[in-house]
This record gives structure tokens, C-alpha cells and sequence, in this order.
């Protein structure tokens, strides 16, 4: 199944969101990958939407970010 | 940052959430891989909680599995 025409793909949405709610937060990208104890490069991978990054990271960052995966999908599905 | 004391692995609860999701739309594993585009063998693992998906699988099961992200995640973060 491709992604949706007209439609980013999931990777470059998902780092959307967690850019957004780091902003909200207003943490650096420094906070955000030591709290979620991921690597800075890392994060900024994810936020430029270049990372398929897998279950156990995104529980991580949302639990960093101070939401529930349903609430950074939330975000991610509107996207 | 480790998994909560007590709570189940993320990848056993996703994959619980996809089975329960599964069964209820009557679905065998071999229909629902079909219609993700994966194969029947990585579902299988992915509902035993031995998968660390990503994004891009994870975007392709909820679309055959006729959820948003959000509703799959809130079953996650439930479980």
C-alpha cells in the first residue's frame, strides 16, 4: 500500500508532531533526546522526517513529550 | 528510560491491539497481511509482541485494519 496521494509521508508527519509539541513544551532538542535517552542527531533525524523510527522509540518520545501515543498520533493522522 | 514496572512490553500490547482489531473485523492473518502488504509470517510475529515495527508498518496495518493511528495507539496505551 503507497502512502495517500498529495499526502506527506508518515515519517515526515510524525517528526512534524513531535517537533510541534517539543516546541510547545519549550525544550531543545538537547532536553527532548536526553529525556527520552535517544541520541540529539538522532531526534533530528526524526524531526526532519528522514528516521522510520520503530515502537520502542516512539513510546519513548512520547513518554518524554508528556502525551500518550494515542494523543502524538492524534497529531500524526491529521498531519 | 525501561519499560513501566508491571506493564507489558510496547511490542505485546501493539500486537494485542492488532489481533483483538483482527478478529473482530473476521479477519484471518492471512486476509490482513494480504491487505497490508506484508507477509503472513511478520504479522504473525507482530501480533506475538516479537516486532519492533515502524512507522511505515505500522501506517499499513491500521489502514487494513480500518483505524486511524490514534484508535490503534489508544488501544496500545490501554493495554
Amino acid at each position: 500500500m503507497g502512502k495517500k496521494k498529495g499526502r506527506a509521508d508518515v515519517r515526515e508527519r510524525f517528526g512534524l508532531a513531535v517537533k510541534v509539541r517539543r516546541e510547545a513544551l519549550g525544550l531543545t532538542q538537547e532536553d527532548l533526546a536526553a529525556a527520552a535517552g535517544i541520541h540529539r542527531t538522532y531526534l533530528s533525524d526524526v524531526e526532519r522526517g528522514t528516521r522510520n523510527l520503530s515502537l520502542i522509540n516512539v513510546e519513548r518520545l512520547a513518554a518524554a513529550l508528556q502525551v500518550t501515543m494515542a494523543e502524538l498520533f492524534a497529531a500524526v493522522d491529521a498531519g
